[in-house]
């Protein structure tokens, strides 16, 4: 079956999250949004593009810190409202300079903190 | 720091997006919803609970169907706006009997269906 962008479920914004996990290590790098348009836009290019809601634009991932998402592959759950994109991460994912936005872990009621910021 | 689970930034229906993940193999299982009396109670059990939106009712996960999710480590985004579960998974987490959701891939325009049903 050929795939359609517009076949997404889309919220009320026209917004489906997209979870992007490192295609070799398997960790779970952050969770952003696509609309339809980033959606196509990503398979096309291979370059991840998500929906920046604070700034109403496309945010081609890593297009002014170099930190790029190059898509290895992009899959639709059952309900066709989420998506998991596994790519190749370039340098860290999170925008506070650390691997992955998920480093903060809740243990025995305290937040602890799992990763430094790369240098 | 002690966790609050009222200073995550929930949505505009006091929710946020919580990714699953198989502890033991980083496979990304499902993506579901959870409101601040959800990630309290899934601190609190051990076992994995959403808020189902289209139940508009808590939701153990696997109550039913026997699939549950034991609570391994639960992690909070640098944006607070998001959460990532590692879980210990009995049986198939898709409700369509498959081990995750994500188990379609769209690869050269087409829709790759890449896991069966568990019998």
């Amino acid at each position: 079956m050929s795939f359609d962008a517009s076949t997404l479920k889309y919220d009320t914004n026209g917004l489906v999250p997209a979870i992007a996990q490192d295609a070799a290590t398997g960790e779970v790098l952050m969770m952003a949004w696509m609309n339809q348009q980033a959606v196509e836009r990503t398979l096309a290019s291979g370059r991840v593009t998500y929906w920046s809601r604070s700034r109403q634009s496309f945010w081609i991932k890593g297009e002014s810190s170099g930190h790029v998402q190059e898509l290895v592959d992009l899959r639709v759950d059952c309900d066709r409202d989420c998506l998991l994109v596994t790519v190749r991460q370039t340098g860290p994912a999170c925008h506070t300079n650390r691997r992955s936005c998920f480093y903060t872990a809740v243990r025995d009621g305290a937040e602890v903190e799992l990763m430094q910021p790369e240098v």
